[in-house]
């Protein structure tokens, strides 16, 4: 039997060669492997057919979107996670889930080897090979793109040889990465950083600035978990597809901003993200009131390092997998409805409610009930004051 | 010569009680020290004599603007101090140097106590008590309405009974604490943190939902400082009055969040910072471009524990100094002009340019001009996921 | 019936007068309960019954040797808990667990109130309270040395008048807490920071310093557990006590330093903890060994906040909760056996070995057999500097 | 006028090889640069003269002994720097200062490349091409060791050959490398890393098994610098040479440790830093006494992270030079007298004297002259345990 090699396929130009192409170079037979994450666009049957009519040995199609809400996104959500406080991990989130169904393609049809269609200068190669490493360390990694130099060019050239049935002359001038958990653009005129983006640039969201009715919104979680909208119980998934409808249609979820990719370098990044970001919204104000002080400041720093290691390609490691225990643990009270105003791109929380709240109005209210006995206060500032207080006399002193 | 009491006087009901409340319990005379921090509202002078009116021996009017601009908003700028993710430290940066001018008034004035008037429930008690122990720890401190119970009714007695120049009759529902870096609003009726605020709360800011035409605005930054607005050179008080000005008439800068409190307990809060946070926009975005990746993931950690510390009224501290140093370490390339949009609520940038940009075209690019050695990603890419491999094939082989 | 109150009793003079104080001061009835966490000393008999002749109306002995070795110095083991980077936490554990005998005894015996012997300047206060409000939240608390300003003169006047039967002459110079995990001394002369402790000082360890035979030891842990010694089963248990024995006969263990009490003074401290910190040193090594290098980054910072939560009274918190979900996740590689040399005054590891073990021989030697491919290094290391070289470009142009 | 090569010249085999191999392979000049740093073994005069003979067109001796005490060891010793919390940095601290020595020769002689014998499996590599491209980012870097494969047998062989001056039939089965803040030994048969280390090992060292009589050291700080030693004044470089002299005569300073390398690896090493240890353990003490407590916990995580990137070969990067304004302003104050005992491997503080002192006797007595107000403590307690008690109270009610 021939060697065989599992390729994540996106149904496009490069992975469409790429079939091709390795066959020629190695020899192999080449098994595509394409996933949904609820990325829309082509139906991912004729995408399958697609493979096949390239070359492909076997062509597979998983429906991974409602694994990839539970099992990538909600470890998100609970996260709060944003890289550098704003970008929701959208492709970071999407690669563990096609290497592992890479690595299990690669099981089940015998492949010794993988491949994928990333640049050199990106940080999704190193999601996909640091993945695989962790999943199948036993696999070798083939990527045509980044080790043999392919271009849009050369690609274009090989399809138009070998008469393959893609049609390259509708170039998008936008190179995206969507999912259910967001879209990321990049393109030619925005790499000049002092470029405003144009509207043209967007396609989950509505413009922000037209006028239009406000849209009020109430998500119920327990135990971090999203399971209602408006009383209506949902899946994950759904929860996610509902909120990018709603919020999406407010212009909720845009992003604009200079990253630091993992190779080294700075790049500029277009993102929109209207259900992650409004999911992730309310999650963090239930966490306000469910949460006690001190393990809400120590989970900002582990939100930090969890956006950090996914972003880093990292999904798959010890440090990765001990957060999420910490994680899991915080979120056992995080349970209550969260009522928000989506309007003009902003997603505003405006009550919140919950069995699990620490909130006690009681030791809160200025007014009637206050049960809050101030004369504790006294030896608390002090004592609280005295490590200070004590440096301060030595420093005066001088 | 009699004992003297330095009071932090504001104008209002409790501090204007307060003047003779001590005087009489104490036998001191009380010198009221009112600072002037752009919270706007009544004249100074007409405080001034307010206080002589109700009894003090002297009365001291400090014009502490600009010192509060340059001193305490700006450090904050730039730590970019968001305590709980949000809240710009509005109030907790304006106790500091109200306690620096009473320290002062205590010394020119002899003065053996100070005063204030806060709660037993809140941190402003903490932040003025704290502040004095540590830039006079030799000072006494009286916190009448802590530590006597004072309540509104009481004092509005006592008010009445020695004919005070003061209209008890005006009671707002809200209880308001402002200045130039922002605005904090306490009500009863959002004690119920499920109901949402109303119009009524706000004063910094126009209604978002209103339609309105967008306003663009240019903030230059010199080595973290803003410096010029649309090209116009500014102070720092300057440049946070005119994006008060600018980005409240868009209806920038609302929050609504339960917070925890130091003494430890949660309280439901609202804020306006229309300034304040279109400037923390701006420097976020300025810094993803000037600094370096490591440096930056740190400094979010210590953003994180600044912005604890000045919320925990521990200013004047040696650990805040400490960060400080670091923080002004990681200022001197922020340089650049950020360009943003102000409309519908939000401040959004469009565009950065930086001599000091560490965004380098050549090397994110993919179109011609890439000078990115792709081929040195493999070996990277290989290193960067060895820990895990190779933990991983320990735990795979289980 | 009467009210009743829960001492905890340590059948020392200070907790046996309060017996009868607090039943004059209150009218209620004391109910003594004395935990035995292996400190030695007079038997848990004789307490009893001296409690019962002090007037309590019960007298309550609980062996809590397995569990406090089980529940609390195995976590602080596997967290590698030393505070301030030295101190072990010896007093810090063991209150919790007596805070918990407290409440349960409180529970049965129908108490309204607990009580405990710590003065106003400790941490320990603090452990009982905090810890006593977290497990039982509506119990009330007395504590008549810190609140009502007793002395050992008082003390001692009391116990003559009542003629109870306490031996009040033979005071020891010495301060001392202990129990199976170490041992605290302070005392008088100490308090002079330049001077040295003396010999007389330490009860657990024999002098480092005199020549003696080296005694080696093979620890066995299973999941971060001691489970064996020199090949014998132990529980965690007899692994400290076999540990207390060997090393402190070999001088290991002692401590000397200047601490940061939670209440905002400095105090120093003589500990000896010989078991304790064998342990520690043995499992640290483990770590070395079996945890990925992220992950034992991480994990410092969690082990320091471990050890400041629990030295500041918040053991049974909902962060010290996270935290130990996380440690737990951590330890579950953390298996096999330490080879410790033990030996004037140092507890020095010589050997290691582990199936978990990541140490992989091929990839390390530079003798035959090595399978690393060098060839990786050059990319990766160009991508590693990557950042900080297109800083210094930046930096090096002005 | 040839290209030139300026190579980090050590006297031993493979750097006098890689002289004229790189001479012929690319044709260019080469310039040898030895930087003393302490390391004792073969005068520099002869090592000069070796590398002429080898083919340098020019060889340089650079005298880098005080350089490299006062700019890399203080800064390491202001941080307690020990990697994994063990390990002083040794050979981490020196390649900053050759690569600094590198850079300028490569300026004054007129060269477009540096080169550095090191292998592609070690972390030596990275400090040093990481350095340059901070430094000199435009300088090649040639490392024949690892991109050309050398090993120890081709290199002998090339040797021979050439009759080049140097004596390869003494091969010692150690790998070392050493400086005057530690000596760090690598070797085959401790690659099984359940083997003890053997006394043959150590050279800065004397056995600490051995009975002698112990040593006892006053060490002065000022600022954080040591400047005398039992009261005489001494340089930095001083004070390590004759710790390294005391300490090392009493077994101070020896650690055997599995290691984490950059590069993804686990190692054994052993290092001998008598000076190193006893200089950090005097000064780790000098700051319990001197730093305030929540500046004490913060600057753990700060020395942490700037031992990692020391480690990591970021000496000259943003992050670590914005660590060190953290660390030189937590200096201030660490002045004063530290008295250790030096016997048996270990260094042991008995005293600490210093004017900048936080440490407060009348504090922290038991005895007459208590000014501590212990009142206060009983709110203070009740306030910090609120968060945990409320959370208590709802976890409690289930």
């Amino acid at each position: 039997m021939s060697e065989r090699v599992v390729l994540a396929y996106s149904g496009g130009l490069d992975t469409s060669v790429a079939i091709g192409w390795i066959a020629e170079e190695t020899g192999a037979e080449v098994v595509a492997v394409a996933v949904d994450l609820g990325q829309g666009g082509e139906d991912m049957d004729t995408i399958r057919k697609r493979a096949l009519d390239c070359g492909a040995v076997e062509a597979v199609v998983a429906d991974a979107r409602d694994e990839f809400a539970d099992q990538y996104c909600l470890p998100a959500l609970q996260a709060n996670a944003l890289y550098m406080d704003r970008y929701p991990l959208v492709s970071a989130l999407s690669r563990p889930v096609i290497v592992k169904h890479l690595a299990e393609a690669a099981k089940y049809h015998g492949a010794t080897t993988v491949s994928h269609g990333c640049t050199g200068k990106g940080n999704d190669q190193v999601r996909f090979e640091v993945g695989i490493g962790a999943l199948a360390p036993d696999l070798k990694v083939i990527a045509p793109v980044r080790d043999y130099a392919w271009t849009r060019e050369k690609a274009i050239a090989w399809a138009e040889d070998r008469n393959l049935p893609i049609d390259v002359s509708k170039k998008s001038p936008y190179s995206v990465d969507q999912n259910v958990w967001g879209r990321a653009v990049e393109t030619g005129f925005l790499e000049d950083i002092w470029n405003a983006p144009i509207e043209d640039v967007y396609s989950y969201t509505q413009n922000p600035a037209e006028p239009r009715d406000a849209d009020e919104v109430v998500v119920t979680f327990d135990k971090g978990v999203p399971v209602a909208i408006d009383g209506e119980t949902v899946t994950v998934l759904q929860a996610i597809q509902e909120l990018n409808r709603r919020a999406g249609a407010q212009g909720v979820g845009r992003l604009d901003m200079v990253e630091d990719r993992l190779i080294g370098i700075k790049s500029r990044e277009i993102y929109e993200a209207p259900g992650a970001l409004a999911l992730i919204t309310a999650h963090q104000e239930l966490e306000n009131v469910t949460l006690e002080r001190d393990l809400a400041r120590f989970k900002r720093q582990v939100e930090q390092r969890w956006g950090e290691l996914v972003y880093d390609g990292l999904w798959f490691s010890p440090l990765k997998y001990a957060l999420d225990s910490f994680i899991e643990n915080t979120q056992q009270h995080v349970s209550g409805d969260i009522r928000m105003v989506l309007h003009g791109g902003r997603a505003v929380v405006t009550g919140r409610r919950s069995d699990e709240s620490l909130y006690d109005f009681n030791l809160a209210t200025y007014d009637e009930g206050d049960t809050f006995d101030q004369t504790l206060a006294k030896g608390f500032v002090q004592l609280w004051g005295l490590p200070s207080k004590i440096a301060a006399k030595r420093d005066l002193g001088k």
